[in-house]
């Protein structure tokens, strides 16, 4: 993966500009040793690192606007940062870059349960927002695997989605406002809780802009009451096209479960080892969950056997307790984690017409044995938000080119059966010169001009979304 | 209200524009004699008139492109339209514009069931996209009360919401993607039939631009399972605040019906009279509707109906058959026509906190009592999108006059509440100089420099949206 060449001046530069950051920050908020630095050197796209001139870990919006206004005097990139949890390479940085890191920025600003929403700080855990509103039987309900370290801002730059998003949608349908610092230090108020404002919805834009607009430091979620009851059924397959076809009968029956989880047979041997959830031995295995009174589970959940049972099913279990729910779906959180202890892998997040699944789960398969890697399923089935997991070994030459390769390849055959490059994760670098798989020049020009509009100088996190040469150009110009 | 002075030069140039849109367009798609422009001189804010220097009515996304590349070469502002039912103003014309009227556009390109969407040339009216896949169960969820005649266009350019918004969401929520041609008519592609796409959200950016960025020429529109059923009560109290407070405490306590409206006696008696709806005699009522099988309608109803009970109601009836909900929607829906036959008026759109409900409720009576006319309220509760109708005599000098200031006053007072100025009509003319009350100049200037990088002369939608001496200067400049 290229990355642009560091500007010499600013690498030249360092002490000036870190004594400037350290003039208008608190003592304890500028990070320069080296050896201090490296920690923010990836995010969980590991396969790619490069350490920063500078770490800035601001507490206050004000603070966040006086380090920005500081670089964009001296034009110096800035690539903000929630938790790093970005399997996109989204808060990977550059050698010449300044990190925004507004990890210490965790604070509940405002509950409102009558109106049903709350204001953080946009560095809160997505799992601390819940914990904030639990104890009166609220929830946040998009869920991340990575809910218990991800920070809300890094939710919003990816347009975060999890498990059950398939009922709840994903952060631009719960995100309400922001408070949002352009390049240039100015604050501005994007939404508020409504659900719609009049002017153009720049909250809608800047959710899933992945930093290329600005820095957000509050954000106002909406939350929801936490249902009465949930129960997950577990439904096993003999092969993953018959998984994915009962998935597309369900959906097409008009059946709206909470979550439709997908896994092959790697990954229900990785997670069920890591977790012990008690998955059946099979080639693919949905998890299924609807949500309500006991009622309204029992007749869900019948409708959705019904259908399954037309797809010769190796095995159907339903939860007999939470004790087993929470199992269950620790081990499907836990998937990301637990297939890391057995290899080095890339993480890919293309998404497809859910009629699509099985034809593009047996070419994923052909394409993996035709570049020698393997891959491995585990996803969002109920909306089509694949993750295909590539293992390769990080050690070996020519491997992580390979997987590069094959992930390029699983991509553009999500965009040709008509879906896109990506669903959750975000472009980062990953997925940046795929762009044009997707998107024809006048429709990427139209973006470039948007971010033109709030970052003239192309300041914000350098080298993501945009094919490198074409923003590199435009960071020139 | 006031409006830009016309453009001498494109008034003397009419016969050459005329010319060159005839040119590029079918014999029967430009429209330049005055005694048919004239009736496109308003939409359903029908206070202000002004005809058009032309009318074109393309049935192509070529034909469209044809058009606005003539305007964008000749510099004459284009104002678009779809059916011309907008509240606010949104497709009122200005002497030197050419109306870009879409009405002819209203083929479906694809149904995809499995896959839950519909594409649509963006002409066609809200309720023929449920026409069109109502065979197979399924609709579109956004019900504007105009739904029989607004186009699909016009939801998207004002994010119109409807009665049943409070569960289903807005069009935004139920927008997939657009095919937008931008005034130099280029015509670019935002979002498809997925949740998310990577790169920026222009998708989102477009749906409630109310037409300053380009013309939707079509769109592809998320489906939904038609529930298996569904109930309204109705609930009668004898006071607007103490409905008010019902309302908040139903949210307050978790429950998401899919409909709560509400109506004060003035609507209710004059809808009552329009549609025979059974409406019972008292100073406030609300309409909830709950969806889904017998049984869990029976269980959602008990739980509204006894926090219901808690606020003394003077009535409590279920809907007992289809007919009789079929009449209550119809006298709902029918609101404006109805209150139309008794009086000039002007419809709000203030959206408010819902725990505010009683406090605005009570200050919109003493505001109307104070400036002399009188507030009708009928409005989405459950989502505090509020409707004031302000009465008015079009032919008594000074009255419209009192009216705009009355309504002013009321939408400051739904800002000044943690509140904003519209729900779904949009800011169109009407608002467009209160956009200060609710954005700060960094916001509205953000929100203006995006319009510049799509229509950098300004010549979109003229005297729109944004106030009108700084969107005279921008064109200006």
């Amino acid at each position: 993966m290229d990355m642009p060449i560091p500007n010499a001046a600013i690498l030249g530069g360092k002490a000036r500009i870190v004594a400037r950051l350290a003039a208008v920050l608190p003592a304890d908020a500028v990070i320069s040793d080296p050896a201090e630095t490296r920690a923010y050197e990836c995010d969980a796209l590991a396969a790619y690192r490069c350490a920063p001139l500078a770490v800035v870990l601001p507490r206050t919006t004000a603070e966040v606007a006086a380090a920005l206004r500081v670089c964009h005097e001296l034009r110096v990139p800035v690539v903000p940062r929630g938790s790093g949890t970005s399997l996109a390479g989204g808060a990977m940085p550059t050698a010449d870059c300044v990190v925004l890191g507004i990890s210490r920025m965790t604070a509940v600003l405002d509950t409102d349960y009558p109106n049903r929403f709350v204001r953080v700080q946009a560095g809160r855990t997505n799992l601390a927002v819940t914990g904030a509103v639990e104890g009166e039987g609220f929830f946040y309900a998009p869920d991340p695997s990575s809910q218990l370290a991800c920070a809300i801002a890094g939710n919003i730059a990816m347009n975060s989605g999890g498990a059950h998003c398939l009922k709840y949608g994903v952060t631009t349908n719960n995100l309400l406002g922001v408070t949002l610092v352009q390049m240039d230090g100015t604050v501005v108020e994007f939404g508020g809780p409504w659900a719609d404002a009049g002017g153009l919805d720049l909250l809608g834009l800047v959710c899933g802009s992945e930093g290329q607009l600005g820095v957000v430091t509050e954000a106002t979620l909406r939350i929801l009451p936490k249902p009465e009851g949930a129960r997950p059924v577990l439904i096993g397959f003999d092969s993953s096209e018959v998984a994915g076809a009962c998935v597309s009968d369900i959906i097409k029956a008009g059946i709206l479960p909470v979550a439709i989880e997908f896994m092959d047979r790697l990954l229900i041997e990785v997670c069920e080892d890591f977790a012990k959830a008690g998955y059946p031995d099979c080639e693919a295995l949905l998890i299924i969950e609807v949500e309500g009174s006991d009622a309204e589970i029992d007749e869900q959940l019948a409708a959705i056997i019904g259908i399954a049972r037309r797809h010769n099913p190796v095995e159907v279990r339903e939860s007999r307790s939470e004790a087993e729910a929470k199992r269950i779906w620790l081990g499907r959180k836990s998937a990301f984690s637990a297939i890391g202890r057995l290899s080095d892998y890339m993480c890919l997040d293309g998404t497809i017409p859910v009629s699509a699944l099985p034809l593009v789960l047996r070419r994923i398969g052909e394409l993996g044995a035709e570049h020698g890697l393997r891959v491995g399923n585990v996803f969002h089935a109920g909306d089509g938000n694949m993750h295909p997991l590539i293992l390769y070994d990080a050690n070996k030459p020519g491997d992580l080119e390979i997987c590069e390769a094959l992930g390029a390849a699983i991509l553009k055959l999500c965009v040709e059966v008509g879906g896109c490059l990506t669903g959750e994760h975000g472009v980062g670098i990953e997925k940046r010169d795929l762009m044009g798989v997707q998107f024809s020049g006048p429709d990427m020009e139209a973006q470039m001009r948007v971010k033109d509009v709030f970052d003239p100088g192309w300041l914000l996190n350098p080298a993501k979304v945009f094919p490198l040469e074409i923003s590199a150009g435009r960071r020139a110009g």
